[in-house]
């Protein structure tokens, strides 16, 4: 049975096939240390880890290529961001459909740190409006923290406007790309984002084990980790230097050359075009569904541009019975369960049961969706 | 030419050929989350991130796999537990030949939490007394951390022993095996090791972006990163189950598979081994040096077995031109510098210059040995 994966909001695949070409190239040739050698192996793998800053940076507007430091996941770029921007006696903003990587960082601080948060909810149709962000600014805020979409309902937050609005009154902007990077269009510097977290693994088509953050200039953060940097070894703290401020330690070479064949494959397909391309599965996905008896789907419809990812639930039966069936009796893969984000659920109002959670990618084609719509469908109708 | 690679304490290379053939298969067949979805590629790749857990665990007497936690780097291992551990008001005691990845989290620690350290030296011949590290205790001390072996002159710390002291002395104890993972015994029940942190990518011969950090079932550390972990998602704070606790955001399951080859070879070839292996050609190595005019070798000579490293200097040429003229005429690959240990190069005096640093592993050869003997001899002769 061949396998259709429709779980790309967790992990992209398959992966391009220079993906797996370039990490073997660099397990065989030089997989030495970037930044600590000064020998001809370290010196081809601190190239490549700089190619692959470099192109990232192009992809996301960002004008220094050293403002952007390399971590194992989204998940360590947020808590390098949060932990390292907030102190004491701060007030931050965020929105109600955060992933527990932001949302678990954000109140850490507040039983630590006495930080004080505030969550803004959608209004109708999950959609948020900036008016209720601007409201919620107190005289301590220094930080808005928003998922530029949500991995539960695809829903897209108003970015550049956040950004701008963040910028007049004086607030840090982090925005967690973990749903868009490589499918929305994102551009720091136009959309006024402080600091930017995304995935490697996900729309940017790398391997697990990577990801990253952009941090603006003139923002410093307590770093996260402190060790070897390669550079101004003799020094007690860690150096001023960017990138090495940020990166303790041996850096993923490996996954970093699969990280740069991965973004490149991404922009020479073009953003616009994936982006497209998912939209077109989510509308085709979403019309099928609402019109099978028993199933309901949650977000905003299907005249409003989200991101590739399609929730739902069939009447009378589990969210994960529903996943495990598709699986064993169909060969699709998709996820059931809360995605790390209870705080989405309780603002989709599923959070007494979960949900099953459909997420495309470039590699996934209207057949998929055929067969996908198929098989719930023979479930819902073996259910009623 | 033909690369002679003798920077293995910086990353072990090249690898065993299945260490590249198993990423692959990865990239390839379940590049899905593990741990974060029911269906048939997230559970394959929740089984290689497992059995990668449980054969490390093997190797190092770790009864319950899950106490074991997987990072980035050991860099970011030491951080989880450095910072995870100490609260205001602890005393630590370290040594004198620290990393700056054990050290600047304790200065860390000093400057933010006023935790107060204290290094203990060597006495004569670069070796420690238990002694020594028992006059340092107070009764605040709840932490020894140091390095198993020197990353600067190989010397090895008594580790068994200064597990027992701390034992007695209900001091908690951290070992850094970054240097001795995969190279000298380790067996963290019989050393009274409390938490381990290694890399994967040394002398485990796995890629980089693995690293690692055991803990003892009784110790709770505070986790240096929230965020998604696919259990109790409806909590606010980290589930306390391990290694869910300490393990946010997706792993890196292409590295670990790698990790996996990796230290299934080490396991097979045998660490007593890759030990006299490594130790065979430090001693010829040393012999060798010691005989050249105007070459100084540090650390503590041949009668004391060490690591795969053997750093020196020769008269009057700077180091790094020293392993600039290694690399580029004779293809030998060697590192300068400070290696991220200005206290390991004030025990060892050579603070004001640095040193050549050369480091075996698995795949080095006599006749490796032979023609960096000749190359040294050559220059040595051509400065005089």
């Amino acid at each position: 049975m061949a396998i259709i994966y429709l779980d790309n909001a967790a992990s992209t695949w398959p992966k391009p096939p220079n993906v797996k070409e370039m990490m073997a190239e660099v397990i065989d040739d030089f997989a030495a240390n970037p930044g600590r050698g000064g020998h001809a192996l370290a010196m081809k793998a601190s190239k490549t880890v700089f190619r692959a800053r470099v192109q990232l940076s192009r992809l996301f507007g960002i004008q220094n290529p050293n403002n952007l430091f390399f971590y194992m996941n989204a998940t360590q770029a947020l808590n390098q961001a949060i932990k390292g921007f907030l102190k004491p006696g701060d007030h931050v903003i965020s929105s109600s459909i955060e992933h527990n990587s932001v949302r678990r960082p954000l109140e850490y601080m507040h039983r630590t740190s006495g930080v004080d948060v505030t969550y803004v909810g959608p209004r109708e149709n999950h959609l948020f409006d900036l008016e209720d962000f601007e409201k919620a600014i107190k005289p301590n805020t220094r930080l808005l923290v928003v998922s530029h979409a949500s991995n539960l309902t695809g829903v897209i937050l108003p970015v550049a406007d956040l950004g701008a609005m963040a910028k007049q009154h004086g607030i840090a902007f982090l925005v967690d790309a973990s749903q868009s990077a490589g499918v929305l269009p994102i551009h720091v510097e136009e959309m006024n984002i402080d600091m930017l977290a995304f995935p490697g693994h996900k729309g940017l088509y790398g391997p697990q084990g990577t990801g990253a953050l952009y941090v603006r200039d003139d923002i410093d953060l307590v770093p996260l980790i402190h060790g070897g940097t390669g550079s101004q070894s003799e020094a007690v703290d860690q150096p001023t230097t960017r990138p090495d401020r940020y990166e303790s330690g041996t850096a993923n070479t490996v996954g970093l050359a699969g990280l740069l064949a991965g973004v490149t494959y991404v922009m020479e397909k073009g953003v616009d075009n994936i982006r497209r391309h998912e939209w077109e599965l989510v509308k085709r996905t979403i019309t099928a569904l609402e019109k099978i008896s028993g199933v309901e789907v949650y977000g905003p419809g299907v005249d409003i541009e989200r991101v590739g990812v399609v929730s739902f639930n069939i009447a009378g039966v589990d969210a994960s019975e529903v996943s495990f069936i598709l699986d064993q009796q169909y060969g699709i893969a998709t996820r059931s369960g809360y995605h790390c984000t209870p705080l989405g659920h309780q603002t989709a109002g599923t959070e007494a049961r979960g949900a099953v959670r459909v997420s495309y990618g470039i590699f996934n084609t209207e057949a998929d969706v055929e067969t996908l719509i198929q098989a719930v469908q023979e479930i819902a109708a073996a259910f009623e």
